[in-house]
Formats: C-alpha cells, sequence, structure tokens
C-alpha cells in the first residue's frame, strides 16, 4: 500500500504533514516529494509516467494559485489522482479549487475541500480498500471514532 | 465491476446518461437510481448503508442547487463516494460546486468539474483499477483514442 | 415553548451560546447539541424524526462549509428548521450560505445572515409568536430595546 | 390562516403565483399586493405595521436585485417575513440573495433560495404549523407525495 | 452648505469621522445622526421627507451587511443620497457593495467605493459645487493638493 | 441645463438612449458623444478639461469590461461625473462595477447599477436640482408617477 | 516573425481564427495547432521545448475551465507566452481566468481578457515589435483606425 | 535595455521593489515612479507619449481598486505594458485584477497574477529577449535556479 503526496512549494508542507499523518495511522506507506509543474516540469512528468510501475496506489497532488499540479500528474498516468487545492494568499483559494476542479473532458482529479489535508488521505484509504479488503475495517473504526469525538463534544459544550 | 450513479432529480438524467456510456464502454455495470437527500432521506440512507453488501465499487452522485446527495451518502458509506455538482438555474453552478465539495474533515468525496459526467466516470474506472488490473489496459486505449481526436482536430484545422 | 440548537461541531459553540442567550431571554427552554450531518448521520435523522414529538417548536442548525445539517434535519421533520451558516476558516462563509439557503423545491430552510445567531434566535421566536402570544409582547420591547441603543449611540457620538 | 405575498413589481408575478398556488393547496388564504420599498414607501410601511392587526400569520416578500422589501417590511413588524430573492437580469440572483439574507442584527429575514417560491410557502405553511396543527398532517401528505414523486422518476429513468 | 451623514450603527463611525473632517475643511457644515433603517425605520423615513425643508444639500448614507439605508432613504426624498457600502464582518464588503448599487429603476443612490468614505464626502462637494460655485476653485485646490502628494511619494522612492 | 452622456462604443448605445430619454422628459439639454478612454484618450482628456466651460452640469459616463471612462473622466474634471457599469459579454457586469465603483481615494465617481441607465439619468437630475430649483417639482411629480405605475400593477395582478 | 497560436480543443477554433487575422494583416506568419495540456501532454512538452529553435518570437495559448496550457508551456519555454482565458460552459469564464492568470512565483503568462483573441494578437505584435522595428509603425496606423473608427461611431449616432 | 517600473501609490512600493530586484539581478536599467491615473492624469499621459522616445523596452504598471493605471498608459504608448493588480483592503484584490485583466478590444494589457511583482520582471524579460538575445541565457539560468530551489526543498522535507 503506497500512496504519492507532492506539493507544488515547501509553503505547502503543513498540508503535506497532515496528509502523511493519516495515512501512516492506517499503515499506509509514503513517498513525500516537492514536485512543481511549473519550475520542474520535467520531473512532474517522469515522476507520472513510472509511478504505475513504482507499485503507486493513488496520489495526492497539493497546489495553490493557478494550481496545475494534479492535472498535470492526472494527464500522465491512469493511477487515481487526489487534487487538494491549497488556500493561497489571496483570492481566499477560489483560484485553486477552480484549477483543480475545473478539469476538461477526459482527465478527472478527485478533487477536495480547500486545504482539505485530511479528507485526501481518507479518500485515498477508501480507494484503496478496493485492493486491500483490510482497509474497510480501518475505516469502520475511524468512522466510529469521529462519532466518539461528537459524543465527547456533547458533553463538553452540556458541562 | 459495479458502479451505483444516483441523481437527485430527474432532471439531471442527461448527467447520468453520460456517465453511464462511458462505463458501459469499460464493461462496467451500472446501477441507476433516483434518490433525493431531501425528498427520500430513508432511501438515501438505506442505499448508502447496503452499498457494501451490494457490492458496488464506486458511487457517482449527481445534484444541483444546495447539493447534499453526495454528501449524505458519504457519510453512511466507506464505499468511494464521486460527486458532481449539476449546473442549476442560477449561481452558474457555484452552489453546487461548494456544496459539494468543501466537505468538513472526516467524510470526503471526490468532486469532480461542474456537470463532469464523463470524467466521473472515468474516475470511477480508475479508481476500480486498483482492483480490476484489465481495466488498466482499456484506460490506456482510451487515453489513446483522446489523443487521436486532437490529431484529427488537427488534421480540420489546417484544412 | 422549546426550541432545539444544534452544531455541526464544537467549533460553532460561540454561535450556539449567542443564540441560547436571546431565546433564554425571552423564557425559551433550549436543547442544545452537537450533531454532525456526516460524522453522526443517525443521530441527525434520529433527532429529526423525533422533534416534533419531543415538543420542540423550531429547530436551529449551525454549520460551516459543506453545510449540510439543516438540510438534512429539514429532511427528515415538519418543524421548521432555521438556518445559520458560519463562516470558516475559507471562502468566507459563502461555501456555508449557498449550502444552507439553496435548498431545492420541497424542503425549505429558513436562513438567515453568515454567522447570524442572534437572528436566528429572534425569528424562532416570531415563529412561536403565532403559538404563544405572550411572545408578541415581549418582542415589541425587544424593537423597542433596540431603538434605545440607537438613542444611545446618538448621544455618544454627538458628545 | 393568512399569509401575505408583497412583490416588489409585477415582473415578479409568476414568483407570486408559484407561491400562491401551494398556499391555496394547503387551504390558506392569500392576500397578494405589489408593494415596493423604493417607489411606494408609505404603503409598505402601513402595509408592515398593520400586519398583525391584518391577522396576517406570516408575510413573504419577493424583490430582486438591491431587495431591500423584506428588510423594510421585517422592520415595520414582528409578524414572521420570508424573502425570497428574486434572480434578476444580472448578478444571477447574488445581489438579491445578499441584500435579503445579509440582515444585521436584530431584524431576521427567513430568507429560501434564489426564485425559491414554492419553498417560502412552503416555509409558512411549517410556521402556521404551530398555531394550526391541522397543517402538520397536511404537511406530512405533501411530503409524501414528494417521496411518490420520486418513485415515478424511478420508473422512468429504468424504462 | 449643509451635508447630513447618516449611520446604521455606531460601528460605521470611523467612515463618519473621514468624511466629516473633509467635508468641514471644505467649510460646509455637518449634521450626523445614527439612523437604522432596521432598529429605527420610523427616525429613517422621517429624517428622509424633512431633509429638504431642513436644507440639506445632499445625504451620505453609510451601512454594512444588507445595507438598505441608503435605499430606503433615497425613496423618501429627491435630496441627492450617496451610498457609502462598509465593509462588513464577512464577504468582504461584497454583500453591502450589492445592497446599496443595484438599486432598482426609478430609485438612485450616488454609490462609492467600499468603506470610500473620503470620496463619499468630495462627490458632495462636486454636487453642491452647482449650487455654490466657491466650491469650485476649492476642489481644484485640493486636487492640486493630490498631484503634489504624488511629487512627495516620488521624493520618497528615489532617495 | 445640460448633461453630457459619453459611451465608450457604440455597443453601449442603448444605454445612452434610455439615459438620454428621461433627461429630455425633464427638460435637461443632452450632448451625446463616443468617448473611449482607450482608443481616444486625448479626446477623453479634451472633453473632461473643457466640460466646465462647456456649461455642463454633469457627466454620464457609460463603459463596460475594465470600465475606466468614467474615472479618466472624473480624474481630469470637477463636474460630477455618473458612471454606468455595463453588462459585458462575460463577468455578468461585475468586471463593469468594480472597476467604475473602486475609484481610490480622492476622484470619486457615482456610480449606478450594472445598465442602470435610467438612475443615472434621474441622478442627474437631482444633483443638478441643486442649481435649478424648477427640477424638485418635476421629481416629486416623477415620483408620483412611480406610485401610479404601482397602483396600475396592483389593479392587473388582482384581475 | 512568427507566432504560434495554440488552442486546448477545436472547440476554441473561433478564437484562433480571430487572433490569426490580425496578426497575417500584421504580415506576420503564425503557426497554429491544437494541443492539450491534459490529452496531449508529450506534444504540449516537445512544442514548448522546440519552440525557440523552431524561431517562434511569441505564443499564444487558448484554453477554458481550469485551463493549464499556457501555463504548462511557459514552463517549458522562455519564449514569452501569452494566455487567453476561454469562456467555457459554466463559470462565465472565471475558472479559466484564474487558472491562467494566477501563476506562481518563477513562471509567467501574459494574461489578456477572457476571450481576448484580438487583444492576445495585438500583444504579441507590440512585443514582437521590440525586434522587428518595422511593426512600431504598422501598430501606430492600427491604433489610427481604432480612432477612426470611433469618428464613425459619432456620426451614427448623431444621425 | 530599460524598464519602468510606476506604482500609482507609494503604497505598492514593494511590489515595486520586488520587481526591480529581478530587473536588476538581469542587468536590466530601471525607471522607477509615482504616477497616478486618477491624481496625475497629465503625467500618465506624458509619461506614456514619450516612453518610446525615452527608450524604455517595457512598462510594469502596478496599481489597486478600480486599477486604471496599465489600461491609461497603454492607451497612450505602444510600448508592452504589463499590468500588476495589487491587492486592495477589501475584494482580495478581485477588483484590481478585472479592472487590469479585462481590457477592452484594440489596447492590450498583459496581466499577471495578483501582487505578482516577481513574474511582471521575468516576463519583462522574456520580453526584452527579443531584442537582447543575451538575456535568454540568462533567463535559461535562473530557471536552472527554480529547479535548484526545489531540489533544496526536497532535502528539506525528508530529512
Amino acid at each position: 500500500m503506497k500512496v504519492a503526496i507532492i506539493i507544488g512549494s515547501i509553503s505547502d508542507r503543513s498540508l503535506l504533514e497532515k496528509s502523511k499523518k493519516i495515512l501512516e495511522d492506517f499503515g499506509v506507506d509514503v513517498h513525500a516529494e516537492v514536485i512543481s509543474a511549473h519550475r520542474t516540469p520535467d520531473r512532474a512528468f517522469e515522476f507520472a509516467k513510472t509511478a504505475r510501475d513504482n507499485n503507486i496506489d493513488a496520489i495526492i497532488a497539493i497546489a495553490g494559485k493557478a494550481a496545475h499540479l494534479a492535472g498535470v500528474v492526472a494527464a500522465n498516468t491512469t493511477v487515481p489522482v487526489i487534487g487538494i487545492p491549497g488556500k493561497s494568499s489571496t483570492m481566499d483559494g477560489l483560484d485553486s479549487l477552480l484549477s483543480v476542479v475545473q478539469m476538461p473532458k477526459g482527465i478527472p482529479v478527485a478533487t477536495v475541500a480547500i486545504d482539505g489535508a485530511e479528507n485526501a488521505a481518507l479518500l485515498a484509504v477508501q480507494i484503496m480498500s478496493l485492493k486491500y479488503p483490510e482497509l474497510v475495517d480501518k475505516m469502520e473504526d475511524y468512522r466510529k471514532k469521529l462519532r466518539a469525538q461528537v459524543d465527547e463534544m456533547n458533553e463538553e459544550i452540556n458541562n
């Protein structure tokens, strides 16, 4: 079980760490790398074209502003690509969101919320659960924890 | 190989048909159903909770406006859910997009472009290819066809 | 006279407190609970379906981002549901607003302003005043206080 | 049982008719009137201030662009006011939506979706059901019809 | 020469002070008052209807969110009304801007930029210069000062 | 009494005609001219700088997209400038609106609604009424006609 | 003098033709080609990397939705790249605009208006005029024609 | 090799410095000046009309809000004009972006990202490389440095 998490710049590192933490909690190996669609386009191509041979099950791509990273990678591999639009310094992340989600017909990117690092990791796990059935039970346990968190919140607000 | 495509209203039927066509071209079985998060909430729950036992590999949920269908279903199953924000009569689809993609932490929806019915189907195929390796070659063939379409366009514009 | 205020996460607690304060000033009983449309969907259903039998006169639902809580609850009860779109960390609350207000035909949510906790409570009082006429006079008194506040402001700016 | 539906201009007539139709189906009396916050401000005030004495249980106000009608009426009565933002010729209704829903603290307007005429009427019925319990059963019947419509849609798409 | 500056809430006081300062620099009398379209609607009407008799040459109305103050006043007087959309806590002032500028046919509001307190005052002076020709020369002097400020900026950046 | 109406392109002619019609109904002379801030910048400057000497009481500037015409003219005259943002082929007029209304400190443009040709003319009349008191009565008559129109609409919808 | 115009899909052909027409009027050779950043990424790379050796002076890239074409090409060449955001079927071109213009630090794209095919060509000519001085005079002539067009418009509206 | 950088106000000075730094690193002379389209329109015209005779190869214009500076200068010269929309205090820079990029047919402005000072300078270098071939190699070196930065980031995140 291996997921690659790529970020367009080191400024997106905290999102990478959040995704990585969840994946590792599920026992998934993580390959982390800074790859810029614009500054290192050759590396972006090479990474994408070798992803399947490198046994990567899913790719999480994180970028902001005119965020082309997820789309460029998705165009060069058939491994599922999950895109996280990063909130940049202006436009409140709307530019990133539209650059990631509005992919033209033919090449999909599975987009999650702006800065949605946790959900990208969870989506990767759900996707991998088709191949690794042991992840189904782990995901059910995770959902239980979510429900337990709500129980705790209820204790907190009523005390 | 089975994908469920659910629509919030019959007005989204044309999007359903576009997704279905592509899935059937890849040899994937399709279960199509109208399920409204708001008008038939019990059915939405039942559908989601039984999806895994019904051997559904991925769910495509299509809805417009305050589009809660994908999120509500995703909350009740760990099968991957792909959301298509439908362009509604006002707001140019922005309301649908934000209602589908901006899911809070814990429950992801893999969102594609507004009215992105073809890409939702292709994403489902890419996800299923983790479990059914024969889909990898079919997807590579599909990509070749995309390239061939561009070749044809080039002949057209230079003649 | 009873109003239920539900929040999708403890992060919305301050909005809950603002609504609760006003309702209690009007002598209305308040039931407060954390219910997440996504993390605790079963509880959301159960809450909504038993609301009328629990003598709840109106429900105030507070959530942010892809804010489905108000809509999901409204789909499962005929008790009036007031939705407060919470301002989330991105998009300045536009995502919450559209997710709450743009409900499709059939299931209405009475939406107030982004973070409009006070107005949600006041709307609940106005709605309950149909059943409890004593609230009419109290609301008239409240309006008088609003006018008096403006008088005080005028003294302040002209001194 | 009486609801007043007011429109800012005759151009909003079709929305008025949709709301009226639903209310009459529920056996509710409807008072319909063109009142402009800007062209007939005195009438707007008089209407609002006499609404309670005229036994109006709820007010539906429909207006577009800088849509002040709902807010101006709400400021002059404690009868619940439901606002429908009308989609105007530009801005896709965003101007109307924000002008109606973003009411400042003190005076709430229960806002429904852009052009949401049916939901405004249904919300009025749910509000009135606090005073007229017979409306509860009627509303439950209406919900059943919504579910039946979905059943019919399912027959249609699977044939 | 008299201008009335009205604000919807004391939270807009700093904008009021900026407008007032400029007007007083031009030798214009200022009447400042807190008037809320929603909390003190009667006062808003009375103010507007008596404005001409009170020898007010122009009115500056400042409000945020669903900013109805300028429109409501404009509907009740033929004295020119200048609207300043105040930046509120959410939506970055877009809600205020659209609520002020998108007035329907018949009742204009002369709208300036979000938080544009200085320009509102300058516009009032330009309007009054039709009646008080001495303001023309003063405005020309003001423009000279603007040019001199740019000269100073140039000295600063090139040293 | 003279108003100049300038348009950035002949495509804005219908807006010009609407403004002109109302001004002529009020007995105001109209000077109409196509002046482009971008294609004929020298003419824009000359026009603005001679406006006062040409006895122009107010200027209405109509332009779309990156609509600089009103601002450029306002920078070169102290005659009041009213800006009409024209709805262009994309962006629904939002680009025009922001380009006209968001003027920086020092040079105001009195902005009306997108495509608000009638209101621009009415605002010009209200401004000129400071100098020509006979316009006050005419404007009161116009307001009466607006009210009468609403009366007619009421007859229509109730028959 | 050679400009390459590339489009992401044949649906952008009409924009290509508009740019081409203007360039040919200036005596500039045009290479036109359909290249998709997503469907033919290898061709996009090869095109960009050989552009300078193929004596291309400037590149015009036209694409819609999540429009990555201009950015991807710019990342692989130092020839100036002009991006035209195409208006797609939803979002009114805002998605294209932000995807093209919001390029991160390091790789610029010279962006023109949504569907701004003529201006992209004119910008290419202005850029090339640094190398080919004869284009300066031709551009001055073009500007004269723009002014003459305004003269003609003035004759038309005053007759 | 000379580039003029003009800013609408000294508040945009930090953007000017960022552009200037990069240009000087490439050995390009920089003329820096505060020129306001609105406060010093005559200077804006004179600057633009003499730019070519002053041997300016490219102009970078920086302004915020209703940002007319780039457009006004572009209308008065055929030297390429690069526009940087500055992020102003409200609207997150959207007003500036649309005011700069949405230029009507005939007069282009090469627009870069909101606050995109570095990219504006790099674009100017790429444009000048048509005339000064030595800049091509320097730009290739710059691109190498960008790639090296990504290498360093990779070392950082994997240690």
